[in-house]
Formats: C-alpha cells, structure tokens, sequence
C-alpha cells in the first residue's frame, strides 16, 4: 500500500520493516484523543479561515463517524499505514474524499502524536488520583475499626514498640497523599499543549493555539514549538511518580505477606482475595499481595526503560520517542490494577487483633518506656539505655518479660526503680503515654483518622 | 571500644562488620546538620522542661565546639562508633560529661538521621535551583546574541526546517524551566520535619515538635511517627526529578558534540572546556559535553538504586535504608557540577552561524514551505505534500535546490505555482513567516526571550 | 467456575483478582512447551509404573488433540483457569475424562513453569545465536565491498585517524562475536530440567528425572529441588546479555543516523528501510535505525524489572515471579526484530566512499603519523607530539592541511623532516601503514575478515 | 601547569574544568596495573628494536621507583595531569628526563586504560570466586550440621511441605554455583588484551601484542584494533553477573531476617554479626543481613548506569566511557564485602532446630503426602487434591492437624484410608520419603553435600 509520505520514496517499504517500524498495534488505544485533537483542529482551522466551516463539518462528521466505527469494532486497522493518526486520516479521505486531506494543515504527527498523550495522560492521572483517594478511603476504614488493636512496631523485623495497628495502617495514608501530591504537580506539568508546533518549527499558516486549547480544556500551551514535540519529561515524572507510589505498594504488599504467614498470623486475607496450589491441598497464597510487590519491577523498568530512551538524543523529534507510548500504557494499567485491587482487600481483611496483642506482649517491646522511667527520675537517657540492656539480658537468662522480673531484681539493677514501675510499662500504657504530635497513642490516631477523613471529602473534585 | 548500644551484648562485633555496618564514612558529610538539628532539640528539651536550661547550653556550648573541631579537621571520626551521631554525642559526653548523655533523650537515631537528611536536601534543592537559574541565564545570552542566525532544524537528524538558533536552544530553557518546578514541588515535600517520631512510635515526654520545627524552619511536620522513620520518598523524588534533569542536560551534551565535530561544523567550544590527545596531537575534544552526556547515566543508576532499596521492605527502619546517603550525595554533586560547568560554556562558545546557515541552505529544508504555498492556493495538504515530493526527487536527480527549479519546472509538476514562489521559500523567509504562537520567527523568539528574561528576575529569591 | 485448588476455599474469587492474578493471557504463548513437557512427563510416569501405559497413552493422545485444537485457533482459553498449565489440564479432563488428572501426579505447577520457560528460552537463544550470525554474515559481506573504502576513524566523534571502513564495521562483527558467546554460555546454564522439584521439595513417588530430561532434551538436571523452583538466574542471565547485545546495536544505529545525515553523508540508507514525514515532503529519516536504538532502553528496563522482582525474595516460589514472562518474551521479540532488520538493511546499505574519503583527507587526520615520522627519527614521543601540535595550529591559521605544508614550513618546527614526509603521510599510506596485529591496514583487514568467514561457517550447526 | 596535549591549545583549561574532567581521583587505584602494563610494553618496545634496551631498562627502573613512591605514599597526585597515566608518565620524564617520553610511542591513553582495567578485573574476578567458594564452604558446614533438623518448606510464604533445613540452604550453594560459572565465562571475555590498539586504528610501528600479552598473563588479543578502544562489554558483563550474585544473596539475607525475627525464631545470629538500638535497650538487629540485602540495589543501580552510559555511543572511544571505573570499583567492593561478611556469619549461626520441627508440625505441612497417599491408592491426583482440601477445612473447624483426624474422620472423606495413613504422614517420614532426585530426603541431601565437597575441592587452582 501507498505510503502517505511515499512522493519522494522510489522503492516500497521492505516487509520486515512494515513489522518493524508501525506504532498502530499499541498506539490505536488513543483512538479517541486523536480524534478529539483533530475535532478541535478542525474548528480551529475553519475559525481562522484556513478551511471552510463547511470543510470543517464534513470533516467533523467523518470523524464522528470513524470513531462509531473504532468503538464498535468495525474499523479495520492498517499496519501499512503506520500509526493511529493515518489509520484515521486514510479513513477520512475514504470517505469524504480529498478534503479530508486539509485536517492535517497546520500539523504534523510530531505534534499530534505528543497532543494525543497529554490528553490521555490528564485522563488518567485523574483515575489513579480517584484510586489513591479509595484506597486512602479503605485504610481509614481499616484504621477506625483498629484504633485499641495493639501490635508490636517493628524495626529491623524485631519487635520495637507496641503501638496501634491503626497508627500503623495510616502510615500508609500518609504514603498516598503525598503520591497524590506528587500526582497533581505532575498534572500541572501534563496540562500543556503542543499542538501548533508543526513538525518542530511552528507553521506560516494563522492558527489559534489558544481556540484549541480551550477547546481541548488545556491551562497553557507550551511556548516552544521545538521543545513541545522533542520532550517527554511529563511521561518521564508521571513514570517516576508511578515508581514511587509502588514503592509504597510493595511495602503493604510485603506487609501482607508477612502477616498471613503462619509464623506472624496477624491477619487472614478473605477467600475472595488470595489463591490455592496445584498440588498441595492446605494452601492460602496471598497471590494477590505478592503480585502488587511484584509489579513494582516491572513499573521500575518502565521508567529506566524511557530514562534511556531519552538520554542523549538531539533535538527534536526522533523515532525512539515513539517507544514512550507501551512505557506509559503498562505504567497505567498496573498502577491502576494494583491500586483498585487492594481496596476491598483491606476493607475485608480480617485481623487478628489477640494474636497481634500477644506478641506486643512479648519481645521486650516496652524496654524503651523502662529506660523513659529511669530518665523520668533524673538518669541521662544513655545511662539508662545501658542499664536496661543488662535487664533485657538477665530476662533472657532467666526466661522472663520485664513485667515479670520481682522489684527487687529491678532494684539491683537501679534502687531508683519502684512499685509504679508495673503500671507504667504495661503495653496499654506504653501504647497511650506515646502522645507526642504524631505519637502512636489512641487518642492521636483517633485525630488523625478524624483529620484524614476531612481531607478526604475535600478531594472530592476531580481535576478534569 | 564499647557500642552505646552494648548492654544487652555479650561478644564484641566481629571485624568484618566493623567494616561493613558502620556509615561514617559518608554520613560524616552531614555533620553540620547533625548538629544544628541537636541544638534545635536541646533547645526545644529546655523550653519543655526535660532537660534544664543550664544543662541545653552546656550541650550546645559542646556541640559548637565540636563543630567547629570538625571544621578545622581536629576532630577524630571514630568507625567503631558507627555514625556520625554516634560520633558526636560520644565526643559530646567526653567533654561535658554524663549530662551529654540527656541529649539523645525523646529522640532515636531513626528519626535523626532523615532530619540530618531533610535539612541537607532542603539546602542542596536550593543550591541546585540557583544553578539551574544560572544555566538558563547562560542559554538567554547566547539566544540574544543569535536570533537571526538560521540553522537547519533536524527530526531524525535529517535536515527538516529552517529555524532560528536562538530558538532552538531556547527549548533548553524551556525544559530546564520545568526541571526548575519539579524541583520546587519536590522541595514542598522534603521541607517536612521527621524529628520526634522517636524509634517509630513518638514518645511519652512532653516534647514541643513545632518548636524545633520552627527552629529549624520546617514548614510543617510528619504527623505519623511510623511514616516519618519509615520512608524515603522525599529522596527517590529529588532523584527522579535529578533523573529527568539529566536527560535534558545530556541532549544538550550530544548536540554540542555533534554541533563541533568537523561534519556540522556549527560551533567551536572555548579551548578553556575541550581537552586534547595524548596521541594525536591534533585532536580538541568536547570531553566536558562528553561527561556531562555520560553522567545522566550515573544519575539514573543512583535513582534506580535506591527504587530497588526501598521496594518491599516493611515498616518502618531497616538497615538497608542506610545505601540511601551514598546514592544522593553522588547525585547531588554529580547535578550541579554538570550544571556548574555548562554555564560557562555556553557563554564562551563561539557560533559558526554562516556554517549553520548554509547547511539550512541546503537539503530541502524549504520543502514544506512549498507545501504551505499550494495549501494557501486551496490544494489539499495532502496532495500538495506528494506534489512536493515528486519535486524533491526531480531536483535530487538534477542535483538542484528547490529555489533553483525554474519556474517551468514548477510549474510541469502544479500550474499553481507562480513567479512568487521564489520569494515564498527563501530560508530567511521560510524562518520569519512561522510567526505562529511558539513558532521560530525572529519576532516571536524576540518575545520569548524577553519574557524568559522577565520569569529570571523573579525568581532571584531563595526557598530558604 | 470452580477453580482446581478450590476445596480448601469456602468463598470463591473475587471479580477485580480474577483479572489481577491469572497469567494466561501471556502464558498460553507457552502452549507448545506445556504439552512438550506433559507428554514426557506423561511418558515417565508411564515407564516407572506410576500410571498405565494405557492412561499414558490416552493423555498423550489427548494432549496431542489440544495442541491441534490451539493452533488452529479453536481453543477457548479461560480467565478463571488463571494459566496455561490449568487451561490444558482442564480440557484434557474434559476429553478423556477422571485420569487427565493422573497427568499432575509428582508435579506441581511450580516446576511446570518453570520447565516451560526453559524449554522455551532453549528454543529461542538457537533462534538468537542464528540470527546473530546472519547479522555478523551481513557485516562481513559489507566490509569485503568496503576494505579499501577510507573513512575518517573517530574518537569523541572528532576525526582522529584515517581506517578502512572495512576495519569499522567489523568491530561490529567482535563485539556480536562475544554475544553469541554470552549466549552460548548461557544456554548451558539454561540447559538444565527443573521438573522433578515438585512444589519445592521433590515426591516420593518413583519418578525418573533423567528419563524425562532426556526425552525433553536436556543435558543437565537441577539437583536440589528448592533451588529448581526458586531462581530465576538463567532468565536473568539471558537479560543481561540481550541488554548487552543491545548496548552493540543501539551503538550501530547512532552510527547509521549520524552517517546517514546530510552532515556525513557517508550512506544512503535503501528506500525500503527508511520512512517519510507526514508533513516535510523533503524527509527521508532513518527510522529502522533510530528504533533500534531506542530499543535498548526497551531492554535495560525489562532487565532492571526482572532484577527488581527477584531481590529478596525468600525461597520458594512466589507469585512475583509470574513477572518474568512478560519481560522475557519482550526482550526475545525485541532483540530478535532489531537483528533481523539489521541484516538485510547493511546488505542494501550504499556507502558513499568519495565523501568518506574526502572527510579523512581533511582533520588533520594523518597528524598521528607525523608524529610517528619525528620518533622514527628518534624524537621521543611526547616531544614530537607537542611539535604537531604547533604544526597544526600554524595549518587552521593558514588554512592547509598538513600536506599543504611547504618543507620550509616542515624543517622551521622540525629540521628533521625531508621530502619523504609527503609520501609517509598520505592518507592511503596512513591507513596501509597500520600494519600491527588487528590493525586497520588494508591487509590485516582482508585477513580479518577471512578469518571471520571461517569462523562463521563453523557454527552452522545450532545447539539444539 | 602545562598539559600533556596542550601543543595545540592557545587557553588554558577552566577551573571549572579542571575539577570536571579528572578522574585520578578514582582511577589511581589502577596505579599498579597501569605500571605493570608499562612495564610490559617497555620490554616489548625495546625486544623490537623501537627503543633501545638501556632506554626500556631505564624507563623500568623509572617506573619500579614510582611504584614504590605510591605504595609508601610519598607521591603527589596531580589533578591537572587528569588521569593515572599521565600522573605516572610526567614523573617518569621528571625522573629519568626526556628518554621518558618513549614510552607512551605505539600507545595511547585509550588502549592503556583498558588494558588496565582488564588487568585489575581480572585479579578481581579471582577473589570474587575465591569467596564465593568460601561462601559456599560455610554453606555446606551449616548443612552437614542440619542435614536432619526439619523445617516448613515455603511457598508464597506459606507453609508448604516438611523439608530438610540442609536442603534449603544447599539451594544457595547451587545458585552460588551457578554464579561462579557466569564470573568463569566472564573471566574468559576479560582475558584478552586491547593493547597495540593505539588510539583507535593501531600503529605503523612493528609492536609485538603476542609478546606484550604473554608478558602481562593475556590468553588472547582483541584482532580489531577499533573494537578493542570501543567497547566495554567485559566490564556490563562483570556487572551483570554481579547484580545476579546479589540477588541471590539478598534473597539469603532475606531469610536471615525473617528467620531472626521473634515470629519465626528459627536461628540466632551471633552477637558479632548483629547490632543494637540507639534507644531501644532490647534491640538485636540483623543489620549485616539487612545490608546485604539492601546492597544489591547498589549494584543494579550500577549495572544500569552503565548500560545507559554506552548505550548509542558511536565508535570509537568517547569519555562517557570514564564512567565505567567508579560503577566497576563500587560494585567490586560491594560484592567482595557482603561475600566476606556472610560466611562467618553463617557458620556462627545459631539453629534453633526445635523451633523449626515445630513449625512444620503445624500447618498441614503434610497435606501433600494424604493426596499421595490416595494417589498411590489409584485415586487421581486432581481428585485426591480436593478430598485433601475439605479434609485440611475440616480440620480447621475442628482446630486439629491432620495426623490428628481419627481413623472414622478419615475414611468419611475417602474410605480408601487405612491405619497406615498416620504413619505415611508423620512429619519426618514425609521429608524422608521425598527420595526423589533433587528432592530432600536425608540420604540425598547426604549425598548432595558429599558431592559438593568434591566439587568446592576440585576448584583450588586459582584462574589467575
């Protein structure tokens, strides 16, 4: 077939590079984008003169048309052609024959191919924004129904302190909202259009960028028609932020995992949201959990992946960028899939709040509050710390907790230690009396929760 | 020597991992805000009444002393004492005594050290913007001084439209103006205080965090204990976004070489940033563009580092959390450097604009302008695209530039053409009629820098 | 639907994990591989008494009908049966009824994934080790038409020496050598039959492992089972040395844009490996090249993820691993693709050996062997050099090249110079003169590449 | 000061410059390779007749007192002379005056500084099997020792099926294995010397590489003088069998911590290899294994720095490529240290073997072996799975293990159960009938570990 560009080309294409070179098997998925950004070009171009408004309307028409057919799966797409945009173009002319050929005034693929991501990408920032803030909305769910549930924190996978376990779900909370963060001042950067920058020069011809970014719903347009179509930095920051919002989920992943296992028995994952093994009868796998860790790689290799196709490549548009676009498409689909997966698995994760209690029991985990009492009564906090590692290590030796050494093995250790003692370092109490501004006590979880909630319900808005 | 964690030890630390665990080594970077965050701390223990007045200025009257000792190389940086806030509050003991020990009281070495790095980074973001703002500044200077120098603009390093230099490089402005946001918004999120989260659960005495807040001028604060020792988005973002820096500066790297090797012929660099050959004696390399183009890898490497270090660990500290230090100084210094270095460069460069401009003279960069031409006489975009081709393979087979096609061989290929062509397609022309918004015309590029210049003044200053 | 591990389960899957967790969308590629290794297994269950000859021979023939039914598209595969193992097991029941489920007797599909991705990788690095040579078959054919051809040498794409373009593009033909050497080595590590491992810990069934092995085709088998089911090192491997490889064909595409500017003009890329503009009429652009280059970020991204994915991991398997197979098959396709096209694209390549001649003549390039001249007459190399070196600043301000010098010119930086200095560095007598051990010399070349047609003639035979 | 190249230059290199460019910072620890590669090429220089033998004799003494002068650290590294070899070079001629100067003849700084990096990669390559050998000897102490202390098999980190805790860690003495194959074949790809490659094309002077390569330990020459400058695969390679390496080890470190946690409990590490809390008293912390693990993001990060580096560069030598030194270094001390570091520790290590058996007592580690059991009764295993699933139900109603079912429990969900089930299913029969090649009986594991003596003996002979 006849390539589009074909006038100054003698010999056709070679086969193996028909295969080679076409984006149309991934790029079809902005059918719709193109077909918004011609739209708007087209009225654009009749507004200003350069078509008629009648030129404009069988233009529009045809392309309504064209997208009836992609949505219902009529459209037949053509290697041959290349790309989506000559794909939908070719279409046109078909069928209102060559006046079609005037929607590509003013414009090059290098620009529409860029306009088409940025619409895509607003779009869907905007999804996984509404997915954080649901996921956000089934930790708080988790935390509320948690608050007195105690567990011991963990660093280093020993046992540190006990703490509530919904201080530590929020923990989470707070991940999200600055991925979210991160997320809106990524969209600030998106919300630009490259439209109008032609091939890489701008055009002689007097369009209206601006008509076309209103009409598109753009904020601003980018003010350099080289730089609009040689740069990819807002795929890059949307794949960076991405990775760091996996970061996040791979630790709740891991989180998971090590909490079903039978050694922690922490929580069990409903039914609906874990798997069995071929062949060993008795398995519970937290597949889903796993995956979510797992997918984290996958969207770090997105990222490096486009890190390396941009480096050192001159201005302004070369083919390698058109690797940007199933770097992008993967990136989406596995934020998305793990974010709205997670959900209503913790919103139906069971916990088991005794056996979390138990082993806050256990473990020395109110060593720390033994060395605030000593620091209470005047010992400078390094003394203390030395004093209390002897106690933890006579309670080895003699199997015991702290609880249950006698007053006067605590004396011996320090005579500044009295009855109180027992009271102060029960784990309730060391839970509680942890009360600084972001301490792990019940009544600032409870403010915290009630704060996240608030913020919550501001979010309401999407940013479309 | 003895650990100021030994109590609960028995067997000293084998000498292998004396050499393994310990992070002075490179923590020993962060000492000054080490010490500032100690006297914020000590400062903020008095005011609550943890500690007493007299008892805070002997620890800050000893911690000034200990950096001014580190200052002046007297201080002795001790492996076996791990860290660099081991180091110091070691010293600090030897010299006022058991009191020095009150310092570390309510806090923990997990929230310290991401305080010590929050400050650093507070700074270092600041440093890097001045740089950035330093660099735009330089590509400002050399565009004012070639608005009129036309160069051939490339796609695919094919010679595609004439353009004005000037605006070509603007497109560095404009990318590094974003890299400028990246930065401000990754800025918001680091100016967070982690410091009295404690080992992860906060603390049982009655600290004041806004205090030391204030004293540190943090913006606001962790308010989960857990999240603020836990994690280390706020580095993974600085280098994502150092990441996507890079790749902009390398671009600007592989134009450089290209532009002064002897093909292009474009540019010649100052004798002052080009090396030459222990061999061939005639050699003048562009060895700095060269590593300013090969460290983006280095950054990507540090970013990818560290996504790997922070994937799947569980809350909240972990050891491996320590590799995050080493990973962001080298970015740090590896930034600004490359940033460092291209300002001057940029601004000693000599233009070989006759070189530029008969290199646009030549390979059909006029061809669409041709197009454009038919298009404006009511032809299709389309068909006046393959018309155009048809004429580029004439001209290639006569070994012609288009401006040299008589007006009968233009006319043999569209009897639209007239005698105005000539003047239609000159490159001067071809340049200054692409007055579209963002377009290359001299006008517009004026406007631009103008602008450009105007955005620099208000931006003169500091977040700090 | 009722899944096959569902009778430990009271609640059934989900809705958003029957979507999130299975693998057959990717995996069924592996069809061919699955019953491959269920018919052997089937076999050896057969032989060591475990099942019938006649159930074995009934799942054979089963599985033989499926494998018919999959090719020629009449297969339903289904979601809820999550992969390709379960899908086949599923239907075989279907077809022979109760004893299609003796097949997954001493198996697990932990070892059956595992089996089919070495099958399949075996399979595939043959295919890669012939495509390798058919490229290095192209690079050969290309330089016996080229070994006369002089071309500038370059270092830091500045001209440095005169070479035999010949002598350039084997490098090419090295470096693809030590790929297929990476591969080969890989493929033994790939060799090796995990099956047999069971779900981690063998069977105590009377299984044969060698009997399968050798009915599979296999040279080794793993010998601890956990390992078998765990690592995933031969697939890393094989990424690793598809990122390398790839490292060696981006560099040959930079090469073949920059050559194929108008600024080198060393070749003209065939019309059937090359595109055009959607807008610039003129444009001819390398797009084939470009792509391969760009592809490898494709490929240093499927490595960093699969990288990612494994670290960490505790032994045995997990569902993260699933995420191999879509970074593996990515990697296959990719690097299969840019070495195909590569091939017929050198064949077809034309060199434009007058410009690549004209551009060594020019650069100083012969400075080098002035040099050379002055310590064949015993100036010590450093001394001579910085006698060019002045020698070459005296020819850019007058304008010459070195052989444009006068003998007057020649005896004032250097009396040591005669007449016979103009032979000794002409540029043919540069390149002939490099006579040392892998040298550019016209003959070192020539002996090069009919080394290089040997070696190739003696790996017809592939692996399998 | 004057630079060696600076014959050529009229301006002297910017301070900034000066700071950028260098890299004796880090490539002066090449300083004994670069002298023996000299050393080697004066010999050869001087036995062909291209400098006299008193000159070669001079030169060589001029470098054995330089050497000296480095290693007692009296010599004074000059930043101005850039890099190793000029810093060796300049005090060369200072020392034995111009005759100095000879040495760099038939040499240039791109052939020298690979060889040197060959050179030191090959000595490092050594010591890493070296440890890795030791590695994989403490491997097999800590199996001997526990070839009968059972423990769960994981899956998805779940309990899966009973398995010899020697067999478990055997599988990291087979991916150890593997690991030394990968740094075998390496090795053969780093042994082969580029130098005589000259700056790109080699030299008219009659060098003799045989003669320099034997002197200097080479099996082999680069036979293309351009690939030998360009290409750093040896170096990719390395680090590509490094990041494997450490993904198997931070898999191990993984189970370190897990193991260590007070949830599993199954090992202690031994005081040597742990570390306390800056403010918790109780704290041991698996920091060493927690390093490890964290480290191999180091050396992806690495890895992919380097891919990135290389990636498009067009040949030949450019100075991106003195990016390679500081990955290659960092990742050979990372890999070095944690090798080193883990064998101790796993030879001190604590097993506490009856936490382990009583962890596979419990969670239906046997259900496996019912299904078996029923298999070897004829029932189909895809049938026996689901009767073993509604048994391991019942059981958890019921709150008993499955050895705990009585006989009438039994037969009600397969009356093809006899007495002889509790037999069968005891824990220790189950791992002991799991005799299957690979699989983890005690007489394998056995024979595996005599076995991996052997092999450990047979490596003895260094490759060096």
């Amino acid at each position: 077939m006849e390539k589009p560009w074909g006038g100054r080309f003698k010999k056709s294409t070679h086969k193996l590079v028909e295969n080679f070179t076409p984006s149309i098997s991934f790029d079809k998925r902005l059918y719709r984008q193109d077909i918004e950004g011609s739209v708007a070009h087209a009225k654009m171009l009749a507004k200003t003169g350069i078509i008629t408004e009648e030129e404009a309307e069988l233009i529009i028409k045809g392309l309504d048309e064209i997208q009836e057919e992609i949505k219902t799966g009529k459209f037949e797409f053509k290697h041959e052609l290349e790309d989506i945009h000559m794909n939908i173009e070719k279409r046109l002319i078909e069928k209102i024959g060559p006046v079609g050929g005037k929607l590509h005034t003013a414009r090059s693929r290098n620009d529409q191919v860029t306009l088409d991501v940025h619409l895509y990408l607003k779009e869907e920032i905007d999804s996984v924004l509404e997915l954080i803030v649901d996921l956000q909305k089934a930790i708080i769910s988790l935390a509320e129904k948690n608050v007195e549930t105690i567990m011991p924190g963990y660093t280093h996978l020993q046992r540190a302190q006990p703490i509530s376990f919904a201080h530590h779900i929020m923990a989470y909370y707070y991940m999200l909202e600055r991925d979210y963060g991160r997320l809106v001042d990524c969209y600030k950067r998106t919300d630009m259009m490259p439209l109008g920058a032609g091939a890489l020069a701008g055009t002689s011809l007097p369009i209206d960028r601006k008509m076309t970014a209103r009409l598109l719903g753009f904020s601003s347009i980018y003010e350099n028609s080289i730089d609009a179509v040689s740069d990819r930095d807002f795929i890059m920051e949307f794949l960076s932020a991405a990775a760091i919002l996996m970061t996040h989920l791979s630790r709740l992943g891991e989180e998971l995992v090590l909490w079903s296992s039978a050694e922690f028995n922490f929580i069990e994952i409903d039914d609906g949201f874990a798997t069995g093994s071929s062949i060993m009868p008795q398995k519970k796998n937290p597949d889903v959990a796993e995956l979510v860790r797992g997918k984290s790689g996958r969207v770090f290799g997105n990222l490096m992946a486009l890190l390396a196709v941009m480096k050192s490549l001159p201005l302004a548009y070369h083919s390698d960028m058109q690797e940007d676009k199933e770097r992008l498409f993967d990136t989406v689909d596995t934020v998305k899939a793990c974010l709205a997966v997670l959900s209503p698995m913790l919103i139906t994760l069971k916990v088991n709040s005794e056996n979390m209690r138990q082993a806050a029991e256990k473990g020395f985990t109110n060593a720390t509050d033994v060395a605030d009492y000593l620091v209470k009564k005047g010992v400078p906090f390094r003394k203390a710390h030395e004093i209390v590692g002897k106690m933890v290590l006579e309670c080895i030796e003699k199997n015991k907790s702290l609880s249950e050494l006698t007053i006067e093995e605590f004396k011996s250790l320090s005579p500044l230690i009295e009855e109180d003692i027992y009271n102060e370092i029960s784990i309730k109490k060391c839970v509680e009396s942890r009360n600084s501004c972001g301490g792990t006590s019940f009544e600032n979880v409870r403010k915290n929760i009630s704060r996240a909630k608030e913020n919550i319900i501001s979010k309401q808005k999407p940013l479309l």
